[in-house]
């Protein structure tokens, strides 16, 4: 499964600028990231006018707008779809999946404090909690309940590297520089030079066989039960 | 599998009216309608400023909004998505998807022809061309080579209810007022009342007994192999 982890923290704390540095860096690393922002209010997001607003508006449930680069979908819903069902179904092909919002997911949760925003993390007694990315330095200032709690590990919040090195170790299968990569159920297999190659060379003379495959660079196979 | 459709014709020859009204016409039966959009230019539909989109901008692949009764995304892609993957991907829980465009595809496509627009229907030579929606009345009227075709039904342009019609009669399943509609394979299968009555009975029972379904009004279960 894609690891899904939430940005969260009280309104105006600085999600999504966290979360566009973070973004940023993970991208220029090579991972694909995909982002799901949660929105308690009806957001309208076609432009009026065009065609796809106009399947909309007749009715349909679901409209897909497609080019060769890019496809945009809205579509209605019975009932809120959970992050795990929207990440399975539109970013299945990603590494990670960063949500905005979600409070109320058991998802690992990076909180965005900042001392001078509120008194105490909103996500504090939540079990999920594995760090807060903060503008608390020193060890010694006073932060209510956190101190209780001191494993918790601190984030330099103006040192969104930092928080991406710390999502990178512990969610992301290291992307090969060339070779084999294999994970099996989330945990990477180290390969023998030689079985490498002979994963390496069978999976790629497969896929050459394939219709429009005859030179491919980049392979990914996932294979599910 | 869903069943897939494309309006076609040249540009400007009414598609995107005659998509709006039939849309219309077979949600208000109770179907449930996809649309996709084929555009050839790359496209920004996206709100500038808005969260998901700076996280786009950021780098994100795909990036996904969701409130409790839509969903919104927007998904990179390296090659273009066939509709086949779209429908199955976006719109598996539908009745019926309808595409604009995709001229080259195998769906069975209805060509909208007007004849002050052009002289001869743009796919007439496509063996998937199952109907013309058209404003020219007349069998005996000149039509280029679709005379040749003289099965081809003609259906009226100006009576979005008939291509509707021919639509639902050709391609959809009909829906049940109550009690159970059974298809395999697309095939739907008569039951008899007492099977009628034990499968529903089982069914709500498995369901009734699930978290949050205590009282369910409509079940709907796909099962694939």
């Amino acid at each position: 499964m894609i690891p899904i982890i939430s940005i969260v923290g009280r309104s105006g704390s600085g999600k999504t600028t966290l979360m566009e540095q973070v973004i940023r860096h993970l991208t220029d690393r090579g991972y694909r990231v995909g982002t799901i922002k949660h929105d308690a209010h009806d957001f309208e997001i076609d432009y009026e006018g065009k065609d796809s607003w106009r399947h909309k508006k007749a009715g349909a449930k679901t409209v897909v707008l497609a080019s060769s680069k890019k496809v945009a979908v809205v579509k209605e819903v019975e009932t809120e779809w959970s992050p795990e069902s929207l990440a399975f179904t539109f970013a299945s092909d990603h590494d990670i999946v960063i949500t905005e919002g979600y409070k109320q997911s058991t998802f690992p949760k990076i909180e965005v404090f900042r001392r001078t925003h509120t008194a105490e993390p909103v996500c504090l007694e939540d079990p999920n909690l594995i760090a807060l990315a903060t503008d608390i330095e020193a060890e010694g200032q006073e932060m209510g309940q956190e101190k209780a709690k001191g494993n918790l590990p601190r984030l330099d919040i103006n040192n969104s590297e930092g928080v991406a090195d710390f999502i990178e170790e512990r969610f992301l299968t290291p992307i090969p520089e060339k070779g084999v990569l294999l994970a099996v159920d989330g945990k990477v297999v180290t390969l023998k030079p030689f079985i490498e190659l002979l994963v390496k060379e069978s999976v790629r003379g497969i896929i050459k066989s394939l219709k429009g495959c005859s030179n491919p660079g980049e392979i990914e196979i996932k294979i599910r039960k």
